[in-house]
């Protein structure tokens, strides 16, 4: 269960969401679709400020079906709005009916599990395509959402104070995090980082890229890798710093300082029409260079989800825009010994990058 | 990013994954498959002990395939084991590659998005069919997860004994769940509670089943709901109380001590051969009896996932067995006012019941 959006800039929100169906509208159109049907929560939060429910987006309507407890409060935050949003009651069948009714020959709809696509392809008359039209919208922040990502970003910050507060020889892994996630909690975000929590690794367990705390002490003369971020009013942040206490050996020491470079030599060499894909290889070329593997992508955007479009690693498609936020994130593992990751939330606007977690 | 299975009972978790993998071959016999292909993470997990990569189970082999990193630890993790998984190294193609190489005719797959499960469809050169046998062999626990489930209740309990510690009059929800969510952590959970963290909802935001908690004082004379758990070793554990300070409304009391009786009713009437949906009908029944609206499942099974089968609601095709580990939650909710929800997670096990969250 998640943050349905209480607190919320209502203004603010109602105003992009207005903007938002409209684009959805112009898809409609360039895709030679009738309507739009979304259910991934996130995406009918996008679509309606609200996440829960199913949302179905035509020339002239916009839908929301939710539980009935649900109704008259949601309809009341419609109300009054520029912006109109139908909030209906959620029953079996409800939405296929909707949809038959209208009459609708050609219905766009998410990328959802195969069973589920069956199963509603059998029940409408028209035909189905499945599209991803509102992860596209979203790689694109609204001035709304960017200071919404900025106070994400601010509450990563003080979290990485914390961290290095706590993360000290002697120190267990398990406390410094309960005391960095509370510390998260505490300057406003709405969750814990992440969807399953920070991660913290320190001496061998740094080079294992998913490593979560253990209960084990953190030693001197070795790194520990931190990983965090927050989220306000649904909008996340994502940051990585290598913590190194004492003194750590030639090598260590010299990727360490490596990938402090690397991180912002490529936050550089991004602007608005290069190709993600181009990004992550230059990443890539340099770390091997350096006679290393690179094990994981550069980066990937930011915002209602952790991970989003655009994706800033190799296959990718996405191209770099103005109003993009994503991260960059590179890092070097050697199995068993260490690993040193940094990592920044960044802005890219008017083609200048502003490093939101700097 | 999640815990890939650190710290874990290596010999228990091994002999189940040999048994498990049996089933599934049982399961192949039966749908006349020739393999399955599992790509979801804590399928993954559940047939090889590690949450990340893609594993085919035929009748001769099970393979794992993960990022290069991987190979060697992994490699190393199953040798001198009774139990076999080969680990090969994740490139484009591989898994497609193998399967074509291996002649399958008939491949299971999971129920994976439409438009990945056309790519994988175009592929292969045998018949695709999407089944969750996966995630029915989950529903039942052996007694190496039941031990899990137990650590993780126990993570669980605690947090709430820390829950009515900080549960006052003038704390602001926000600390509360800070502090909450710390001792959860320091007692061992790898994450923190559910995906997206603990609820906590005071006054009339426990009306709200899915409300966060605010940056608001908690009031005297009000109810507050607060739903956690914990995760030990990948099991979850699930458990809701409504907390109440000073002297709260007829009604308010009313529906407190309904509900909470309502809640261990509940748990008297599971036993092994009784549909899911049924146990939903009486509780549904009684709150509407009561004068009230139920507006969510009455429970749902907890393991790798925190939701999970058997599903405890209407609809549900599910039977309730021996060995399934599932919660009873009933609440009422009264929409701008308040809401209480009482919530155990409970083990059926030689037809008797055991509360691990009391």
């Amino acid at each position: 269960m998640d943050n349905i959006g209480i607190d919320v800039d209502v203004d603010g929100l109602i105003k992009d969401i207005g903007k938002r169906v409209n684009k959805i509208r112009v898809s409609l159109e360039e895709n030679r679709l009738d309507a739009f049907l979304a259910v991934k929560l996130r995406n009918v939060r996008y679509l309606t400020g609200k996440e829960t429910g199913r949302v179905l987006i035509t020339r002239d309507h916009a839908v929301l079906w939710v539980k009935d407890i649900y109704v008259e409060l949601y309809s009341e935050f419609y109300s009054d709005k520029n912006y109109k949003i139908e909030v209906r009651e959620y029953e079996k069948d409800v939405v296929k009916d909707f949809v038959n009714r209208l009459e609708i020959k050609r219905l766009g709809v998410e990328n959802i599990a195969v069973i589920e696509y069956r199963k509603v392809s059998e029940n409408i008359k028209g035909q189905l395509l499945p599209c991803s039209m509102v992860e596209k919208l979203r790689a694109v922040k609204s001035e709304y959402e960017i200071g919404l990502l900025r106070k994400a970003a601010e509450i990563a910050k003080k979290g990485m104070e914390k961290a290095y507060e706590v993360v000290d020889e002697g120190a267990s892994e398990v406390d410094a995090v309960a005391e960095i996630e509370a510390e998260i909690r505490r300057q406003g975000s709405e969750t814990p980082p992440f969807e399953g929590g920070m991660l913290l690794a320190s001496g061998d367990s740094s080079s294992d890229i998913h490593a979560f705390a253990q209960n084990k002490k953190i030693s001197s003369d070795s790194v520990t890798v931190v990983d965090l971020g927050g989220r306000y009013q649904g909008y996340h942040s994502d940051m990585t710093r290598t913590i190194r206490l004492g003194s750590i050996g030639k090598e260590q020491k010299e990727i360490f300082e490596f990938i402090e470079n690397l991180e912002l030599e490529t936050i550089d060499e991004v602007h608005a029409g290069v190709k993600a894909s181009e990004i992550h290889g230059i990443v890539e070329k340099k770390i091997k260079k350096k006679g290393y593997q690179f094990y994981h992508s550069t980066g990937h955007g930011v915002g209602l989800n952790i991970h989003e479009k655009p994706s800033i690693g190799s296959g990718s498609e996405d191209t770099i825009e103005n109003n993009m936020v994503f991260t960059i994130e590179p890092g070097i593992y050697i199995p068993k010994r260490f690993g040193v990751r940094f990592e920044d939330t960044i802005l890219l606007r008017k083609n200048k990058k502003e490093n939101l977690t700097r």
